[in-house]
């Protein structure tokens, strides 16, 4: 399909080839791979949760990757065998679940260290040891964004990470460059100029990356929110949110409640900083709470100074309502998982009365986080709000801005790269539309030089 | 891309190509070529009207091919240079503006006829009467359903026609049987198997050339409802519709009017036959009234049997409306345009008391349509239904079904033709997303059988 | 506030009062007394659902009515203390729960019979011989549509029955004649002239009462529906919908299953017959199912005629989808539980595969419901649709009509009836709204003669 | 019907009434009478455009005020007739048409000062001026917020004007005190705690008037977006929204346009500020953007610095615009009219190239407003987009807050008010019920001490 085009060209030093294994038909369990020559580099591997929780009862920590496989939780990975080369590394962009959650799964039938920023690696290496069902040896090698690493012996391959912003930190975009050009993978970011921790995103590189002569052969983009209008705004605008709903609380001397991503370490700095402003002490509740912002801390990606208590187990997490309980609800801002109205999460139990912390009439749930537009998640949600407010509570929600690109971002990210090809990934076929239609608009063509895929396939990009 | 699939395969003995001319961005200006050998037929030439009426004051019967072609009102035809063979014939598939509405501006390009079901044939004769830029000379040639046709010289490619059921009457699938199989032309239906008018669907002739030695080579289909789930119901369940609710008016004695698509012979008759029903003289009012209706009945296709009044021109709707007024509202039944809100339209000026017709407290507005869902035709409609309101006017709205395919439609069209390739149109690439889905449940795969494509853009099938 | 208005009438002669006690705030748990004179009588007990299911591990039958009244879900019935009269009936108007689910619970605080339609009447009997809690003794009288009965021993007060349709059967509107005019309470209905089971609703005489010298004082009005434009169609529309969905699965040989609300004995009967016109014999699964059909079975309401096997009990319903099993899918349709997704109901445990039936691909499953719009059923029924598509299963939904009048129902009850007062109920302050904007577009004022009020409120409408 | 509830107080001294006289069913033509005694003062005077716009060619500057109230375009002033007692002041709280532009049709009635903050003043005077059918000769008197005034003769009513936040600056909440309590005229606000311009929302006023002996006897509140969970953020946040989008702009070196409401001078103010941030030079273009930042800067309330541009007639914009064309288009940056895409609004003249300036490939648009949810509305913002992205405009939307509370904001103002008596408006019915959920919620009850009125009804509060 591809033929015409590049017949015209300079006769190729390298094939490129890439393998669209999963996150081509839904947002969930992400994985692509590209090989440049005899070289293989594989981005990501997810688990796509939703495809396991639609089942009573099931633990993926003993289950078996072919059954995952099956359910659509996990990315099927045996078109890999058809891919002529050998597997040089597994390169997760950063640590949400629908991109590491899968290695534990997968990773051990590739003989690669697994390579990311160093948060992320250590999530990976959390992730490895909760698995009970395979034993994960892969090596743990840990690269700061803006470093680049060799990629097989051809001495024409390299990788770069380039920095990027999004909800979690130590997020970045990997880099191929190879002697074809340059493939981006660019999943996930915004355009963040200002993201409260960490660096602004590297828009100068992605430009020089999109000057250099052999320029970019291929962008694999993230489309989660590539229907959307305008632009995403920065964390900070977040931040100015949190400021303005916290500080408008100021006065009161009740209850307040925080929930958010627990993995969004940014927004739970905010929530903490914003928590001290208006004279409460920060807490910190639940297992992913405890973890994600415990491993930030202990990597001196944040530093809470002071006193933020984390609690994970159940008995300390008791505890510590029971202290809150006694010392005046009004000295403190839990801040606490449940965002989704998860059945399971603490927000829900409290709303329950399952917890020893007791919700008054005016006492107020700040809902850092959008809700997740699908009808379980909806539906849970809507039901843990009813209960919360049952009790009383003030609810207020949508304290939060996206981490993926809407259109307007998206636009940026063409005009400085320039790629030759373009593979819009991170969604399902109708969430890909505008992704294509916006490229159609700027001269690209379906089939030609935009290539919509699904899982499994792969694309020849240069024979 | 389809090499290896087709490679494992006896060696061919024609060319089979495809050009996706328009409606593969929009709904609206369809057009697609199919190149058999040296033969190539052209489906459908249309017109996408939004394109047009975005702009004030333009008249398209005055403008030239590029113009149109430049506000994407009409398929750019251009790439048909590219195709390497004659055109034998240009076969809109029935009579609505989005399949013949270029055919003033395009044909007189092709050295071919023009064949299509009568019906159709006779619309396209007034739109080439109506043109007033270019001199059209292509043969009208009628030919019914079920009947076929040679196409070229070869002696061995065939068109044939299947009838189907749309929301205008005598509606066709055109299938070019060829040595590669079949390709069809699903372009609109629904599955009715009780239309009001003409005969049902013909499924089990789709079966049958599902079932023929060489199959289905290709299936070009209509996308436009694809995302709906379940199945578009019979023209008899709208009937009945009309039936419920026009009777539950069967005491009121003031004023009914009724709206619908005027191009929608099936419906007319219903409210013809329902008017008369609960005791009123239909009468049909609007120049596109007039002409669908009048050209139905000239040509056999209804017979509203006695004395039904159709007027098109300003001057004798007006005598009409005040003979009505004279004789008394509750004596008549006017079937009228205006369903979308059009603002120049019969209704719409009945809302805003420009014609004799007045509409008083409890009258009643039946819109045997649905509302188009596109802002505009949203703000238009709104706007026609306050102006109605402020009369007093009472709304039954929606009573109606719409002309094409549910998803289940699609399921079992699958299920009947078991087509080699799929080639989704009739729809921008959001729209087709659900029927690619369906495809790709059913074992089909994007970019191996299923073909999104865009305007301009040429699949080669067999090479 | 209707001082002013009375103040120019002459001399009463019976006080009339109305305590709105549930339903006012909400769709569920309706309750509305009516004091004439020294007189009352009590329309509606019901339960709100969902106010229960929110819980946990609640059993509704061990309750207490005070802690049910806390949860909301039975009326709080405390004002009946000061209305100064005594309780001469408890009168439901149809069988489904939010109308009579409240009996159990509250009716044996009033020395009073219950009196409904014989469906009706027997639907109560079972609820009460289902509570666990409370001893309830009230003598059950029947009294079919059309029939009256004195009220108290004033002889100034009449019930009368009239008959109506709704989406179960032996529906009435019960109408208290007394010496200043009817109170007629309307819930529920709809305007049905051709409703499949049972008589036309008596619009005649709702047209009579509203034209006596009295005329009617009060019109309380079923407003689940005020928000939707034109009017419900008859429920022979939705049998005409069954009847072309089933008939276009006539050549289907593999398993078809259709699901409704198991009350609504009309549409089980359609499904009944048209399971029969396409071949398959019909079979009612679930306890609910047993339970509505089997009574009106008994009740000579439906002759389902012929063999149509109900089983209510686990191991009957599994004996009965093993039969069918080894019959042969094709000769059968299930008729089952589980419309809206309910986590236990037979049709989504058959897509958890927790039944013998096995659900295969392309096996079809037809909704013969709409889905209550509300979060959390909205996320329980999508949960069911995806574990059946999981299996293949093809979906019909939305095949059904609503039991509830839509504004232009509303209007011709106006019309009817023209009531001095109207009561809007049986909906939220915001569903009742645009029945107010009816009423006022009427020429009603709020606060005047249009009555918004709450749970636990009286009014006095002559004093 | 508040009789109980008042017989057990004290013996009054003074009657309270008051008129709901316009945007009681709408958003739109804002108007209500407060009578306290003998004394009464009018509280807003507005147009409800939109009742005006649907009519074609009507022009309401020569239109008398009959027919401006038949069609509901002005409030119907008629009720004021039944009030005892003499019109002392009229009183609009803020410079939106909603609530000043039915004065040059109504003030001449009443012998009575129009008394306001000083930008409101101003706004009326132009109001005023451009009449062309009436001679409105009231005195016009300016009254900072956190001043009073004596009202009558009687001194025991009183008038202060508190200092709020909305979307246009100046804006104030009068409050009546009387010995029967205050009454708090609460149109239109959001509680805003960094207003950007002007001060903070004076909640410690609030509180106090909360606090006095006779407390809050009647809170008149603003309802527009009652429904919308959480609370309204501060412009600091539009602010900061508006900083993100420009400076991502930084780097672009072509067209840049903003557009907002022209009345929204915090708005234009962030504009210019940030449009200097990035190196363009503000310019505001048309007639509205002249005159309410004009007027803004005469009075002082901003003071743009430096060189802006302000354009207004149709030759001076133009030739502004040819010389922002010559000097290059990345230098400036233009703010104009047409965000709700408004036909004959500059933005949209732009779209459809009937200005000098072009819009080039890459352009973009930035509209700081939201898109005022009604279908006529939403039809011609998404033509006027059509015709901006026709020409290659790049779109940025919703850069905004709104000035009204949201639910959140309603509890804190009952909390700091505890008012007696609630009177909701600003909205229709359904808008409205949102707000009553939450009165009711609190304690309050429907008609006892929440009262849901229409245009045209007086509640008697203290008799």
């Amino acid at each position: 399909m591809t033929d015409a085009d590049h017949g015209v060209r300079h006769a190729h030093t390298m094939e490129i080839e890439i393998a669209t294994l999963g996150g081509y038909e839904e947002v969930g369990r992400q994985m692509t791979a590209v090989r440049a020559g005899e070289d293989i580099v594989i981005f990501d591997m997810g688990l796509n949760l939703s495809k396991v929780l639609i089942h009573d009862n099931v633990e993926t920590e003993s289950m078996h990757s072919l059954d995952l496989i099956d359910m659509g939780a996990i990315p099927d990975d045996r078109v890999m065998s058809e891919l002529e080369g050998d597997v040089q590394a597994i390169v997760p962009t950063h640590g949400h679940l629908d991109h590491i959650a899968g290695i534990p799964k997968l990773a051990h039938r590739y003989d690669a260290p697994i390579v990311s920023a160093p948060y992320t690696i250590e999530l990976v290496r959390q992730q490895i040891e909760d698995e009970g069902k395979f034993q994960v040896d892969n090596d743990l090698v840990k690269m700061k964004p803006g470093a680049t690493m060799a990629i097989g012996d051809s001495e024409q391959v390299e990788m770069e990470f380039v920095n990027v912003t999004h909800s979690i930190i130590d997020a970045i975009n990997p880099v191929l460059h190879t002697p074809e050009g340059a493939v981006v993978y660019g999943l996930d970011k915004r355009l963040d100029h200002d993201p409260v921790i960490g660096d602004p995103i590297d828009m100068e590189r992605f430009r020089e990356i999109g000057r250099q002569d052999e320029g970019v052969l291929a962008y694999i983009e993230d489309c989660t929110n590539a229907g959307r209008k305008g632009r995403t705004p920065s964390e900070s605008y977040a931040k100015k949110h949190v400021e303005d709903t916290l500080k408008s609380m100021e006065d009161y001397t009740g209850g307040i409640v925080a929930t958010t991503f627990s993995s969004h370490i940014a927004r739970v700095k905010t929530l903490v900083e914003y928590a001290r402003e208006i004279g409460r002490q920060p807490v910190l509740l639940g297992r992913s709470m405890e973890k994600y912002s415990g491993t930030a801390e202990r990597l001196d990606f944040v530093d809470f100074q002071g006193d933020v208590g984390m609690y994970g187990h159940r008995k300390s997490v008791d505890r510590a309502f029971k202290r809150i309980m006694k010392e005046g609800k009004g000295n403190f801002l839990p801040i606490v998982t449940g965002h989704q109205g998860e059945p399971r999460a603490m927000l829900t139990r409290m709303g329950r009365g399952e917890t020893p912390y007791e919700i008054d009439d005016g006492d107020k749930v700040v809902f850092s986080a959008s809700v997740i537009p699908e009808p379980t998640n909806e539906g849970q949600r809507y039901q843990s709000e009813q209960l919360l407010r049952m009790q009383g509570a003030r609810l207020y929600d949508d304290i939060h801005v996206s981490g993926h690109l809407r259109e307007e971002g998206h636009y940026e990210m063409l005009q400085a790269l320039q790629p030759q090809h373009l593979i819009p990934g991170h969604q399902t076929l109708e969430g890909r539309s505008p992704y294509v239609n916006l490229a159609t608009s700027q001269g690209y063509k379906l089939g030609r030089d935009v290539h919509v895929t699904q899982n499994g396939s792969t694309i020849q990009l240069v024979e």
